[in-house]
């Protein structure tokens, strides 16, 4: 099966307590790409300019991402410039130079339109809903979002989630698309939108994933992974569209769409962050195997699992 | 199996975005003792001033616990006022009044000598030493501390960590006494200073425990237990003193100290974390029942259980 993503693809430079790295490939659509290549076919829709060069695009090509969907466009290629302190589960940006990004309007190769799976990766809403009219045919849809969008496209915001079927945000994002301090809460407020599972990020402490009542099987228990105390995070730039590229990866690889497949595939979700933090940028994620990838699966699942 | 719980009593006066409550019993000695009551018997040791009534001790008293290590003393009981804004994990302080604990020296009954377990609440660490030595002869003990004696009185409590098996803190306490921002590399240092095992509560998140290799069976695997997604949190104080209690009771009430047994108090710390802040004070923790406490128990279970 193969999973079409829709982000962004940029130089990024970073510093953290453990070093730096300067005009690395880095971008939503890259990270998750990466993660997702090790589960299934991927396909990338994205924008570039004339500094990305076919050494850069290597780096997607050699996990067998397609790149035909990158558009090469006159300009620079998207920057962003930041930097982590202590607490590494919050970037201070140093500088944004969108480039050719801002104008970026997603053109869908047609040999892609036969993608099953479908990544809005964290753009405008109204960028990410026509893209979803043209894949009307896919089985499902995942997609990021981010305050930004929240707070300045809300209705262009809400009338995208009508199309999604598997949201991916983290708890202040929740909390703020909401309007609503608990949690279960929000999570039913913000499934009530649209989107049939919610997954909620939390950072070094794992995900929830809720399910809308009778979504993808019976009930509506929410389920709960863990992630794995890391000793030392390098680079936490990245970690959340790897989790998403992990979770979409491993339900694309999978013949059915079962409530335990997604149980699965968010366990899947942080081993892949796990990775990206530990090098800068995307290094991690490009030389990984399937055997490190399921060793560390039965690490996280052996975290919680009691006899 | 009994428990001696060495602590505090207080009155307090608690704010949340729910409501308020106005002097309730609390203080860590009577979170951790009520919550451990479900599991085994416990003794508690604390200083009451003369505002406290045998109406205020039958809350412990209804649950089987024994008081008679409670000093009567002089003066007014200790007072706490607090409240906590939409960040529900952080209380601010609105008053403390020390009063008769200012001037507590824990005495222990003759009759509590012969307990298995101890529970060091968090008070001044030279105390807490004081206690330990005269309770030589106990199976294992759990001890709690805080920022404050971790910054006013490290020596003191560095002497004190010699003589606990189990440390528990959250992760800044872990990273300020470890002066270390690795979580896991905290840990072994902490270790490294006396606790054979050290559980790191995370908040709403759930919490870990790392095990100095070999300590309590083999590897040095943590092993991490997730909190429920609460729909309500009323009240967090005396979250983290339940969890020790239902951590420590758990422990009290079985035949053998093994890395299974540790795993699933991990488990039962959380599930009476969790029932902790479903109401004010120590309301919800009065009335619960087995039945509800294994029921709770499964649920977390339940929530990170791959099939």
């Amino acid at each position: 099966m193969s999973i079409l993503a829709v982000g962004s693809i940029a130089f990024d430079s970073i510093a953290t307590p453990s070093g730096r790295a300067d005009n690395v490939v880095g971008g939503s659509a890259t990270y998750f790409s990466l993660a997702a290549s090790y589960f299934t076919g991927v396909r990338v829709v994205a924008v570039v300019g004339e500094d990305f060069t076919s050494e850069h695009e290597s780096i997607l090509k050699k996990r067998g991402v397609d790149t035909r969907g990158i558009e090469h466009a006159k300009g620079k290629t998207f920057r962003w410039g930041g930097h982590y302190l202590d607490n590494l589960n919050e970037a201070k940006t140093d500088f944004t130079e969108l480039n050719v990004f801002e104008q970026f309007k997603p053109r869908i190769p047609t040999e892609y339109k036969d993608s099953q799976f479908l990544f809005l990766g964290n753009i405008h809403p109204s960028l990410q809903r026509a893209v979803r009219k043209e894949m009307s045919g896919v089985q499902l849809t995942g997609g990021d979002t981010m305050n930004y969008w929240i707070q300045g496209s809300r209705t262009e915001l809400i009338e995208t989630l009508k199309l999604v079927d598997v949201l991916l945000i983290n708890d202040g994002e929740a909390r703020m698309l909401a309007e609503e301090s608990s949690v279960p809460r929000a999570s039913r407020k913000v499934m009530a939108l649209g989107p049939r599972a919610l997954v909620i990020k939390h950072g070094e402490y794992g995900a929830t994933i809720f399910f809308r009542d009778g979504a993808f099987g019976l009930g509506n228990h929410p389920f709960r992974a863990p992630a794995l105390p890391i000793e030392e995070v390098k680079d936490p730039t990245g970690a959340g569209d790897s989790f998403a590229g992990g979770f979409m990866g491993y339900i694309a690889s999978q013949p059915e769409l079962t409530r335990e497949v997604l149980k699965r595939a968010l366990f899947f979700g942080g081993v892949m962050g796990s990775f990206a933090v530990e090098r800068f940028g995307t290094e991690r994620l490009q030389s990984l195997t399937r055997e490190e990838i399921d060793a560390r699966f039965k690490v996280f699942r052996e975290l919680t699992h009691l006899e």
